[in-house]
């Protein structure tokens, strides 16, 4: 009916066609969490942007300290107090100290600041130094943290909390950043009645549309969640038309049997070109996954099978998502190394996913398989993740490492 | 000036008096991921309700079929097709089957399906089977998916994707789960300006709300930022006190002087009991984090230092949120292993975090140590997490696999 292929090829030959959406937006930096960058951005001044303590003590000029000891420390005259978020005030001449605060700027003609711990205290108005300074010593100087004109993040950077923090401490109020990709999604099938509706002799709920738009809404994009859509060429194709105006990506979820797969390839394929560029691969589950491509967006057509659906829309539609989001790579916390508790038989040839548990003993990290019935939903509520058995593997032992999938 | 303990012994001395929230809300179950349930939820319903076809193929009578093979198929009339989503419809009588979809409700008076693979087409109204067929063979039996009553997603529960497919496929259209967490937080320190605003000589702009706001809200919390508070009791116990009201947990992020940190205990000390747990820590960044507990409330004075109250927040305000959440566990994703590229000094006594970036070579994944200047925020910017430095070692050797929270 169809060629398999492997899913490495499936993916290379989608992937060449998936470029950033060219839609971006200015928001504010302190609501930018988890957009992508759309340009490179490099720091428009110096931080610090005064010479600033980094410790609680004193500052000095290194020279009036040299070859201070605890049995003949140096003497030196408190001028002042450098009060926190003010100029220091403050000039020194030489055998002149003023007491500082960690964040403190330095008093002029100071070169170093001698930590509180190693001094004492004489008089209201004098301290012995019990060892020197070195120039600069716990000073930070001006662009030291970050010197203006030095790249900070890169267009296609994932924002984290670090690098909101890092963008408004260098004044960065306002960042451009890509728009959230549209994923449409579209639940066909005769037998399918929506979550609220009690389902008749023959009827199933649809589910997968709604734990589908949770894949997306992890992956940082908007899912436009579509009517059921009926078994029928004419049904898919229409619904398929207005998702493709609407979103930057489709996703049918197809019905299970062969005749609605069918469906789903001839409607890509009367949409425009190239149409079907995959039907079939050498994954379980997902083997009848078709992936296509319509005038440059990514068409997906999915297993009905709900688990079936979103291991493929985890394998191939959430790596779409932030090739079109701008984002230069998979955010790093999805995937964990384990050891299999056991034996996984599989076939060469076939990649296959299975929904493990992760447990932690005596340090190290554990794959337990998951094993369900026909609906590997539930199977996958009980798991953690899913375990990749390679292509090239006639299943793996117990023991070996194996890449799993946070899911 | 302050009794300085471990990070498991500051931990412990905080968590046994935490407990999730009382307040809990239903929402709509398509709306709820990434919220956390909070009751036991027990499957309503058989699912699938009808016995259902898990193949392409004949619904048949197992025992037309014994006995067959290539050489002597059994010859079966067909005496219809099962639609999707409509009731069977119709009975066989022995020698009869009926043409069924994947997903298709089983006729009655058949027990199993045969692949259509196994069968090849005589006429319009006659197949030979050419394999035989146990029974329930590629049948879905009633309950088998899941069973009415069997527990499906306990108290506690973080809502992912594949829950929320698995409720709404019960017909679980609506949950109840805890409210978000309110987390206050409050910047202190003479020197801050809002980022929007030019520092002048010895300012800096607060960064630190924006950043912990993120963290928060990457823990499903509700980040509630204060203005700037200067560095005076009466101000920040003015702050704190209202904070108390709106919010479940409170965060000052202190100013980084001794005296400011001291104002921050006294605060905390002068608004219930118990007040201070904890006030320094042996870590580093962090030492001078301070644990406390008003009126079962947590409340955290973080250093003021950007990069330190970062992965102080990480290290005990997120955990604590999970908790009051009422999370049963912190969510896996969070933690990663890989080997480090080369030696750490650390100081035995004391636990060190170090922002890392991971990369993988030859399918290993490889921590290696991002230094920054004064300022590490800058560092975990360039950061994929922080490496732990456990307390018990003088520093870790390249090749040594250290956990990292991904960050």
């Amino acid at each position: 009916m169809f060629t398999v292929v492997s899913p490495q090829e499936a993916w290379s030959r989608l992937e060449p066609h998936l470029s950033p959406i060219e839609r971006v937006e200015v928001v504010p930096t302190g609501e930018a969490l988890g957009r992508v960058l759309a340009d490179d951005t490099l720091a428009p001044v110096d931080l610090p942007h005064f010479p600033r303590s980094a410790m609680d003590g004193y500052a000095v000029r290194a020279e009036d300290t040299h070859g201070a000891s605890e049995s003949q420390p140096a003497y030196l005259n408190v001028v002042g107090e450098i009060l926190m978020g003010k100029p220091a005030g403050v000039t020194l001449a030489p055998g002149e100290a003023a007491l500082i605060h960690t964040g403190g700027m330095l008093a002029n003609e100071s070169n170093a600041v001698v930590m509180v711990e190693n001094t004492r205290e004489v008089d209201a108005s004098t301290i012995e130094v019990v060892r020197p300074a070195a120039k600069g010593e716990n000073v930070i100087q001006v662009g030291e943290d970050m010197a203006s004109g030095e790249a900070l993040l890169s267009r296609g950077s994932l924002l984290r909390p670090q690098d909101i923090g890092a963008l408004l401490a260098l004044g960065i109020t306002e960042v451009s950043v890509f728009q959230r990709v549209k994923v449409a999604l579209i639940p066909t099938g005769d037998e399918l009645v929506e979550p609220g509706n009690r389902p008749g002799p023959g009827q199933i709920r649809n589910t997968n549309a709604y734990a589908l738009a949770g894949l997306a809404v992890q992956a940082g994009a908007i899912p436009l969640r579509l009517g059921i859509v009926r078994d029928s060429y004419e049904s898919l194709k229409e619904a398929a038309h207005w998702a493709m105006k609407e979103a930057d990506i489709v996703v049918v979820s197809a019905g299970s049997s062969v005749s609605t797969r069918d469906i789903t390839a001839s409607v890509i394929n009367s949409l425009g070109k190239p149409g079907v560029l995959v039907h079939g691969i050498s994954l379980r589950p997902g083997k009848p996954t078709i992936l296509g491509l319509v005038d440059r967006k990514p068409f997906f057509g999915l297993p009905g099978n709900p688990a079936s659906a979103m291991i493929t829309f985890e394998i191939f539609v959430t790596p779409a998502i932030y090739r079109l989001s701008g984002c230069n790579q998979l955010p790093k916390r999805c995937e964990i190394r384990a050891r299999l508790t056991r034996n996984i038989p599989s076939a060469p040839g076939r990649e296959d996913y299975i929904p493990v548990k992760i447990e932690e003993r005596n340090g190290e990290l554990y794959a337990e398989p998951v094993f369900g019935k026909s609906n590997l939903m539930f199977a996958l509520v009980k798991a953690d993740g899913i375990a990749r058995i390679p292509l090239d593997r006639a299943g793996m032992s117990a023991g070996e490492t194996v890449m799993i999938r946070v899911f």
